[in-house]
């Protein structure tokens, strides 16, 4: 027999597992839902393989009803067939309203895999749906592939009622309680702090069990078990449940505090890479655009996973009919548009891009529907303008939404184009954007975008500044100027999200002023894992103390203390410190530009592609070695082209 | 306690329910799926309640993952809670990927019914949807309400090489089978013939059982089993599953066959009639729209039941996206709108037309997008031009279909009124349409319309002529012209389906020419009859003989012998000899006008919205009674009063 895949509608695997993980948020003990439309697969799906063959067998299985058909003879499932030499067409029914569609075929002439084709009752036929772990008919894919490993407490304390279980860190899954008393009621309060664990119902996560001996309690995200009524026999384990990423990236430097926010980073956003990028793993455990978009720059250089990128932008592209931005929010509609393309620089992959097109093209439209006169977007009918949360002049049209619009129209350019299309009318409504952005936005006197046009307040914050930077809308003079007037100014408020902190410092970036992410990195990272944080939180603001710091949205514990977004240090250092960057897609060429900062000596690691490149450099020599070809390294104003796998060493 | 009953997004009871039925057809051991697209519920719902209420409490119940919340404040399912006196929003959210998210809250003070709302995460609110039999927690909406009765065979035959059993009549449900020996493999072949069950492999359902010494299979329809390899200790049963309608119409005559027809048709009909109107209870058991538009007038004159119409015009509407036509034939997306204001007609129900306009609306434009140079609809892209299973020539744009279009044209403008927008535009498409259906389909010297334009054939079949008559297309010269050159004209090919057949004796009833019915009739379903037919068939041409008569579709035994589209007659008793028909919706007002046709005697009973009208009636005495205030006799160009519950007599 051949290797034999699921198969499913393409598309509609990422859909199930993202609405499945969008129905699993808790909040003290009640369901949350997703403030966001969720969809469902197509329930009844076809499948078709043309072949040439010697004589041989075929045995189908399917999620759902079914039936396989050679030359249009139908046949039923988990029967042998037999499969004469010659000319064939195989096709395949199933139909599933309460799961996945999938269908497995073992063969050793026609074995499910992606070369079959999938469609609906009418329109035209896609690549089947498939991923390599579903290769037995067993491991169906309505499962997500997680791995598990079984974890212990590193202490147990007794307290007045009950006894307080830590696992040392942050981690997530099942909780196993066994030798427990069955008369008695236990009281298990979940914390990423041990003032959450004990905080009884202001926790977010709890749950009162009774009855039985052995509990095993559903996946939860914490550091700090408290079990109300627990008595010291209670045995208490836990099954930590993670995508098994292999880390690709690595980063050391002679800064003990870096290389520990590294590795905190490192864990942290792994907690939150599981059926898509999540935001943080305790209270929402949801899929967002905006924080996808940076966890998949983050994933560039620690994972390289192209799949979970995938999975993340089909499974929030959703499908008909469309009801709204993705995830309510139109800077998060734009994000998903933008990172499509760097998607492709990272990762090549034009297949998946031919196949997302069609609902980017729908995203835009949907935002093209939602154009003031002067064709800024705009909120409607319940629209999220988020960016961030901070202080900002949203009134009317709010310039860093502006800002990712046009970013996103030159994406929709150049995917055009990837795909076969005309990307002018694109290209014409970006240099319009442009345009427009300058004469509504700029204001001379401040030296910087103001937020909002329509008030009149002039105000400037820093977010569309950074994006302008970004995105290279600002001209090289006003860059300088939002430097000097914005970034560099005390009086501009501060970014308090590790989100909006990752762009900024982005931006410093690619401007070359590694000192101000050393700055940051210090104070801001740095002063989280100074409080004992173990993962980094959601937003930290330093004039905080004690239990402050895990208060967030009108809850005293709501604030997540492990979120994905506060990773980008992983990207900082890959991208600005390594200085790896592909040139073309897929790593096919790359630019290697070191850069010390105001390190001593660092060492580390980047995926390109299929390969890596490795840097090690301190105050006189630089040692690069690329595994692939296509490596130009640049260094104190020359190049060097990168053989593969050879030592390119420079002293000085 | 107050009544409370589950709810759900509106129609997706209706959605789930046809999808599920569409997913059970088999035929000869394997799956057949649907040829269209399938639509799932939406997968997360949200339900509101707004009230001023006396101190309660609530607990709810859900399908899927949920909270309740009273004013914000969320709740966990099956937690009593307590309601505080005073003004409340009460809102649910219900998330469930495999099934149809739904909804019980069991108070004093806000029980879950009709009167809540429900909303996806964007978009207008809507009344939620509730079915008055699910009223208790168990009773769960995703079991349709069927009722069971126990049924024996009324003989048990040894064959060859197992036995036969007949129930005497078609029937469905599931087959129990004990006391059998587990050693045994049984093969349980099921036929609406003698000759289907004793087929093997021809048979359309059979099934192989071993192993165990009772079973019960899935539900099927038969009225003969034949188990091979049972020996005469095999103790056999079926469970009939059917819809517990009430039989609200009636009629007998002097003529016995006629009365037997009747019987049949209503036997023939109910057994259709389930989760939607199904064409037949063997092979397909789906919902077709054309087949359901002619079920929906026999049950007028039978049930009387509109939530059986409105479930099938909601299932087949489905959602978005639209993919196709309804069951991707053009004819049938156009009956399915103009079934819409017959329903009306039938039983007022005005908010099921609001809710259901936007639904025609898209469909309208979907067949607006399917017009030619000319304004005709045209097969594009796989549609289905079925008009009936008859010789026709289907060149370019047909002309039945346009006649369909053209009522459809007049419907949405009429329901437009009714949803109170403007139907102008409908109007002006339908006096356009019947301009040019008569530029360019009517031939003069045919004088008749032909069936296609474009082909240069003039050919001409009966079916556009019997839509121009049934739909007043024709003007009263070209009814007459019609009626002579086609319908009586035996040079012009006979219908053969009972679906046309009903359309055709439709108009000789509305044109009062009763002895072609009689005749048809007759010769018609009294050909099946007398070759011993249980129920009325999908097909019948009365040139075969023997087992010619059971195949179809190029099977043997293929032809559904129990299709509900041949119960016809009971449409026609009702309409054109008792004479009742609605002159104002939910017959408000409504006119009797009885005709013996050929007929010594006859009485009956047609529903009339709440009430029914008693007709009874011989060559020297009419007596007619009704039950609800409105109707009009009228007999010999007079016209009576039918004041409620009094006999009117009139003896001559």
């Amino acid at each position: 027999m051949k290797h034999s895949y699921w198969i499913w509608y393409y598309g509609d695997y990422e859909i199930y597992h993202l609405s499945k993980l969008h129905m699993r948020r808790e909040q003290r003990g009640a369901f949350m839902p997703s403030m966001w439309h969720l969809y469902s697969p197509y329930p009844s799906v076809f499948f078709e393989k043309k072949l040439v063959c010697e004589a041989g067998t075929l045995t189908a299985y399917a999620m759902g009803e079914a039936h396989i058909a050679i030359d249009g003879k139908r046949y039923p499932m988990g029967t042998p067939v037999a499969v004469s030499a010659g000319e064939h067409t195989v096709t395949a029914a199933v139909s599933n309203l309460n799961g996945l569609p999938a269908l497995f075929v073992e063969s050793d002439v026609c074995p499910s895999d992606g070369t079959w084709r999938c469609r609906l009752a009418r329109g035209e036929s896609l690549p089947a749906g498939c991923e390599p772990c579903f290769d037995t008919p067993d491991k169906t894919p309505d499962v997500f592939p997680f791995a598990y490993e079984r974890k212990l407490p590193v202490s147990a304390e007794a307290r007045e009622a009950g006894v307080l279980y830590d696992f040392g860190a942050e981690t997530f899954g099942y909780l196993n309680l066994s030798a427990a008393n069955p008369d008695a009621t236990l009281g298990v309060y979940y914390g990423e702090s041990v003032e959450e664990a004990l905080g009884g119902e202001d926790a977010i996560l709890f749950e009162a069990v009774c009855g039985q001996s052995e509990y095993r309690l559903r996946q939860r995200a914490f550091r700090y078990v408290y079990v109300e009524g627990a008595d010291p026999t209670l045995n208490v384990t836990m099954d930590y449940e993670f995508l098994p990423l292999i880390r690709r990236g690595s980063f050391r430097c002679d800064n003990e505090l870096f290389n520990r926010i590294y590795d905190v980073c490192a864990h942290t956003f792994h907690l939150n890479c599981r059926e898509g990028f999540f935001d943080g793993i305790k209270r929402d455990r949801w899929v967002w655009s905006g924080d996808a978009y940076q966890s998949a720059r983050i994933n560039s250089y620690l994972f390289a996973d192209p799949a979970i990128v995938r999975r993340t932008a089909i499974g929030l592209g959703g499908k008909d009919p469309i009801l709204h931005h993705i995830n309510t929010i139109a800077d998060y509609t734009t994000l998903w548009i933008i990172g499509l393309y760097e998607h492709y620089m990272t990762y090549g992959d034009e297949e998946f891009l031919r196949l997302i097109y069609p609902t980017a093209v729908k995203y835009m439209d949907f935002c093209r529907a939602r154009l003031n006169e002067n064709g800024f977007l705009i909120g409607l009918d319940g629209d999220w303008i988020f960016v961030d949360w901070s202080e900002m002049d949203k009134t009317g049209a709010v310039c860093a939404e502006q800002m990712l619009l046009a970013q996103a129209y030159k994406t929709m350019a150049a995917l055009s184009r990837l795909v076969g299309k005309d990307g002018a009318e694109y290209d014409g409504l970006y240099r319009e954007m442009i345009g427009k952005i300058n004469a509504f936005y700029w204001n001379e006197e401040k030296g910087a975008f103001i937020d909002s046009y329509q008030s009149g307040k002039n105000h400037v914050t820093r977010h569309a500044n950074i994006f302008a930077v970004m995105y290279d809308i600002a001209t090289p003079v006003q860059r300088e100027s939002i430097l000097t007037n914005v970034l560099k100014n005390d009086a501009i408020t501060k970014i308090t999200t590790p989100y909006f902190e990752g762009y900024e410092l982005d931006v410093w970036g690619k401007v070359g002023e590694l000192g101000e992410i050393e700055a940051m990195l210090d104070s801001y990272w740095g002063g989280m894992l100074r409080l004992g944080a173990t993962s980094i939180w959601e937003e930290y603001d330093p004039t905080l103390s004690g239990v402050e710091h895990y208060a967030m949205y009108g809850g005293k514990f709501e604030k997540s203390l492990c979120h994905a977004w506060g990773a980008s240090p992983i990207y900082l250092f890959g991208r600005y410190y390594l200085g790896v960057a592909p040139t073309s897609p897929a790593y096919a060429t790359f630019d290697v530009e070191p850069h010390l900062g105001g390190l001593r000596e660092m060492e580390g690691t980047v995926p390109t592609g299929n390969g890596e490149v490795r840097v090690k450099m301190d105050a006189h020599r630089l040692s690069v070695r690329a595994t692939t070809p296509g490596g130009t390294l640049r260094f104190r104003n020359r190049t060097y082209p990168l053989p593969p796998n050879e030592d390119v060493v420079i002293e000085y």
